[in-house]
């Protein structure tokens, strides 16, 4: 077992190489500081294998196959012959390795020590790396070794949550990494829960042509985005076949063997049951903190997430904490701002600390949802029920959105008289569109501070000016 | 012939209902100001009907070809069987057909008075408009009638540029107007002009299977956008197959017969010559202000182009003009714009003068290009050559535009510890960023206030935050 020597005190010792352990890398070596990384899977994390990236090409996939399947519509003459998964998991595997390759090559142009193996808390500074040996890993096969560092960041990402009594068994019940996997699209589908992984699936699998079911318990899909988008997304889902049954829960799962027909039989919480070739357990992700060591050295977990203050500090003197971990949204691009973010403490600057709300969402299911702020029910909530407008924007009246044959709307949150503390997207493609409202977000801008500036037309974009030109009291393409 | 009685005496006399003229009648009528509008064509103008609404269905049409004539490389089963030209007209004209609706109605519930007819200035503040009758139409079959305006505004919009020796026949040699009405898909196309028009059909007949060869007098393609932006165009369009003929010029046309092939032949000023089944003559627009009683009036006119100052006067008083007709782009947004800002100052308001270099330019072409504000070229002309800075970001480190398989950029152009003051993009879809970007050019933003703004993951708009990012000192994924 090789020691820690003095060559191995770093200035920053990171737990984990995701989103928010590699940005912080990246981060604190431009700054000067030393940095490790310990590489508990591969670099990148869940977002670049298992995460956004792969489930985005599926997402395109699916695009294209309605386009294909829709392309009468628009003139063209196509026929749709289905899907090519081993194409498809090509295609997918192509832009994971690609952005892979890139990121590779960035993290060592910066001169990043890289550590692969599964690293253990073990000390305040003190990291403790197994395997699995080979290039980057430590002291051969099955060697060990120890890492200091003057600051340790934890950043060990999320894993799919399972529910007891639902066994994942990665052919007929699936978490989001099995559905990656998966060698054939399914003909049925159920999907266990709403949120955004469980929206994204049923999507894509309902433009291959799954027949396709969400069980949600919560009343409505997409629970913590804007009432208006959830019940806008539902009437889209409807409209494209796919069945969502809110309010209600799993009460059983039984799967079937191959020779009765092989599938998954689910009960529900009103005695009723559906039958589908597979089952998408997509309950939401967990922290992966357990058997790491971080309570043995006094990190407070809270339900398995690292408690930290808004400085990402864990109340461990020197041990930090980012990403998924975290409690909170868990976005990749979340996990980038925290990892810049520590890594510019640490490097002796004073970033401001991010603000969660500013945060945009997207949900990259068709029709795409997309927000950043606040709902009006929080708004509400925070400033007062009379102290709230809201003004929504129907892309009826959106000249590109008609294009695209995409229904959905813009609705802006106001503070009274005050800056837009909120923006809400439904349609196709309009996750393109949180770019331009995040900034009217974060510059807490007035309905006239945007205005008055000119949108390209026809873009989807434009349906944002007018909604600010209708709530700056000059309606153009609406009715006022 | 009946002529104005008290009752025709509006605060706002608008003579054009396209863009800059309905949208100054819109906001007009919503301060309280009568309006009439007089409409020469169809309200909503060049761009509803034979502009930007139609030509950007005509592209995505392409779009869905392509993606169809490429599902196999994202793993989708799908044949491409061509266009259905019928079909194509259907579906864009269904378009057009909602959006005129919803214009007509939004016109109607605002109390305007339309008048359909050639409308004619025949006194500074009084219009008279000759048929065609019907309803909305004046004082019966070939009737006229005399409006008179407290203000006239001057929106006669612009018609495409032919060319002396060149015959538009509507079969072999075509301008935009005939090229949206073509019944067939051409096998092989010569483009005169690679400014957007001629762009955007290059690239719309390319997807649909056709040879296409573009020929531009100027050294290179939208000879306005960034010479960057530019070549990557010039180079995604050699990639697709489309050949560039820049710095070229046609010396003669000719339409052999039908018996002898049916075509054109065209002569280049490098002594070759090129056959294709049509040529598209797109060199640009010219104003609509010829025999309308302008100059007879007093305005100013300035080859075909009415003079104003930057708010929009012509020197006669009471007498303003918009859109097309007045020198700069001619962009259906910024006719929008200029009617809105001349409407206002007739309601007694004080709206700030346009800024020209803050309306967005996008040209809908495969790739898109896209841009607000200043090229570097014009930066380092207006700043000084060594007070200009520009940062490049590569869309191949973009994970959404590597899932979308397209190349391209996002160029800043920065006052040295200034704001940026340029965006310039290329890569399918770009169009929906420059929302963002120009945001960033109207607030005069530097790139530190964007850079600490959180830009969602996936996105082909994070490209933009990784630009700011690298241009305040602190690259994410990008070498630096």
């Amino acid at each position: 077992m090789a020691e820690a020597d003095g060559d191995d005190v770093v200035d920053v010792l990171i737990l984990g190489a995701g989103s928010g352990g590699y940005a912080c890398a990246l981060r604190a070596a431009q700054l000067g500081l030393s940095v490790a990384l310990v590489e508990q899977s591969k670099l990148g994390g869940t977002c670049l294998h298992v995460g956004c990236i792969p489930t985005k090409a599926l997402l395109h996939a699916a695009e294209v196959a309605d386009a294909t399947r829709e392309a009468e519509t628009f003139g063209v003459l196509a026929k749709y012959d289905g899907v090519d998964a081993a194409g498809l998991r090509n295609y997918a595997d192509g832009v994971v390795s690609r952005l892979f390759k890139g990121l590779t090559g960035l993290i060592k142009s910066r001169g990043i020590r890289v550590v692969e193996g599964r690293g253990t808390l073990t000390g305040p500074n003190q990291v403790t790396v197994e395997g699995p040996g080979g290039p980057g890993g430590p002291g051969g096969p099955g060697g060990t070794v120890t890492l200091t560092g003057r600051n340790v960041v934890l950043a060990t990402g999320s894993a799919p949550r399972l529910l007891p009594g639902i066994e994942i068994d990665g052919t007929r019940v699936l978490t989001s990494d099995e559905a990656l996997r998966l060698d054939r699209v399914p003909g049925s589908a159920i999907v266990l829960g709403g949120g955004v992984i469980g929206c994204e699936f049923a999507s894509v699998w309902r433009s291959f042509g799954a027949e396709v079911t969400i069980v949600e318990a919560l009343p409505r899909l997409l629970p913590p985005e804007d009432a208006a988008s959830s019940a806008a997304l539902e009437r889209a889902f409807r409209k494209r076949g796919i069945t969502a049954r809110t309010g209600t829960s799993v009460t059983g799962v039984t799967v079937t063997s191959d020779d009765d027909g092989g599938g998954v039989v689910v009960t529900l919480s009103d005695d009723t049951e559906v039958r589908a070739d597979v089952l998408l357990v997509a309950v939401g992700r967990v922290p992966r903190t357990e058997g790491l060591g971080y309570e043995e050295q006094g990190v407070t977990l809270d339900r398995g997430f690292v408690t930290t203050d808004d400085h990402c500090r864990t109340g461990v003197d020197g041990i930090w904490a980012v990403g998924d971990i975290v409690p909170g949204l868990q976005l990749a691009h979340r996990g980038f701002q925290q990892g810049i973010f520590v890594a510019e403490q640490i490097g002796g600057l004073s970033p401001r600390p991010i603000d969660e709300r500013g945060i945009p969402r997207v949900t990259y299911s068709r029709p795409e949802v997309a927000s950043v702020g606040l709902t009006e029910e929080q708004a509400k909530e925070e400033y007062g029920h009379d102290a709230v407008t809201t003004l929504t924007y129907d892309l009826a009246g959106n000249g590109k959105s008609q294009i695209l044959r995409t229904q959905g709307f813009v609705k802006l949150v106001r503070q009274a008289d005050g800056p837009v503390v909120g923006v809400h997207l439904v349609g196709e493609r309009v996750g393109e569109l949180i770019g331009e409202a995040q900034l009217v977000y974060g510059w807490e801008a007035h309905p006239d501070d945007v205005a008055p500036l000119v949108h390209a037309h026809p873009t989807q974009h434009e349906a944002l000016g007018e909604a600010f030109l209708a709530l700056a009291g000059k309606p153009l393409h609406t009715h006022s």
